[in-house]
């Protein structure tokens, strides 16, 4: 297959391909595999690729996000892919500023492009579905159990004294299987109607000690550990 | 006291403190505690502070960073004294561009304030230790020692079979009190002599699976499973 344009130019300018050279390469949503280099012009990669058979398994990881300030989102969304994530859902919340929504960084000819970034830096091919919702309640209530299924359901909170660690002991652990689905709020905190909701459809409140981290480092942080914690090997724990 | 500054800004605009309201304080590696305010003038807040006995334990986690990209180290300071860091022993490497030394970023004057930022985030007091380092051989073989004593050292590796909660299980666990250096390379990777090194001298290496993470990235990602996995109690391993 001929590869023109920006992942041609990588190839050229980056990696200085010469024909014969193998690159790792992948198929959005597809496989991974590797390619070899058959021939290079000025601006196009000829490849042939040998692709795996299947594509990898999808991240277990879901991530319910309050749409965070448009900087903060901008900067979260190659490290988001890079971590690895299934889904992401961003939604409102009452500390939401209204204007978040009407920003660029939530158009796909944005946000798609970040995300491929993040992927390719991971080695991983699958695409996180993105959703956005306007009205939290009517997400809770009446769309997560289609877009989330049943899997195990966390929230984010400092003051929760159950830890990552504790709940991997009595959830991740067994059901080893299972999807993670952690809800991170808004800047301010979920408002006590909105935790309520949450607790009241399946959310363990969960937090990461004394400390409190700005929720962009706190969404990093704890799906760093998800992940961590979903890939334990039985018996390893200290 | 009377505080006056930035801080009584922040008491009076964004707290909007009034006479007989508590906040929390704390003194710069000194201790934490609670403070109601006296009274407010236009530029000034008189408080009246109790304080704990003890300044907080200092974080039993220290980095061993390779010198980022000035953008991305103005980003990472506030971040890393918010997950907790003993100290920050910053370092040249083959693939640290020597430009990256002469930045206004690895100044005092301005990474102090960042770290502090983060410190108010976290709620604590304890400023991480900052050294800078341009010569990665003689600081490994000479100056290591002294700086991070004898706990355990860990480099980020991506290649590494061994992941944190492997090394949690060897080390972390029964070895419940010592500090943990965690060694995190420049984008390029260490290079074969730096490896070497830092073999030689006591560094494990641990990955975080499949997937290759920038190294901002990779450096919160880890630092959050080390803090998870040191506060893990007893017997509740999955």
């Amino acid at each position: 297959m001929r590869v023109p344009g920006a992942r041609a130019l990588h190839l050229l300018q980056v990696l200085r391909v010469k024909p014969g050279q193998v690159v790792r390469v992948g198929v959005i949503d597809g496989p991974k595999g590797v390619a070899s280099v058959c021939s290079v012009s000025k601006d196009a990669v000829d490849l042939h690729c040998t692709l795996d058979p299947e594509p990898p398994e999808r991240p277990r990881v879901d991530l319910l996000l309050a749409v965070p300030r448009p900087k903060v989102l901008r900067r979260l969304w190659s490290q988001l892919s890079a971590l690895g994530l299934g889904r992401i859902i961003l939604t409102n919340a009452e500390r939401v500023e209204r204007p978040y929504f009407d920003t660029h960084v939530l158009a796909e000819e944005c946000y798609r492009p970040l995300l491929i970034e993040g992927l390719q830096q991971a080695k991983d091919t699958r695409l996180p579905l993105v959703s956005i919702h306007r009205q939290f309640r009517v997400l809770i209530e009446d769309d997560l159990d289609a877009l989330a299924g049943t899997g195990i359901r966390l929230v984010a909170d400092p003051s929760a004294g159950l830890r990552a660690t504790d709940v991997a002991a009595s959830c991740l652990g067994p059901k080893r299987h299972a999807r993670v689905l952690l809800a991170v709020g808004p800047e301010g905190g979920w408002n006590a109607f909105e935790l309520q909701l949450l607790d009241s459809h399946g959310f363990l409140r969960m937090g990461m000690g004394p400390r409190t981290l700005r929720t962009d480092t706190a969404c990093l942080a704890l799906l760093a550990i998800l992940h961590e914690l979903m890939s334990q090997r039985p018996g390893t724990g200290a």
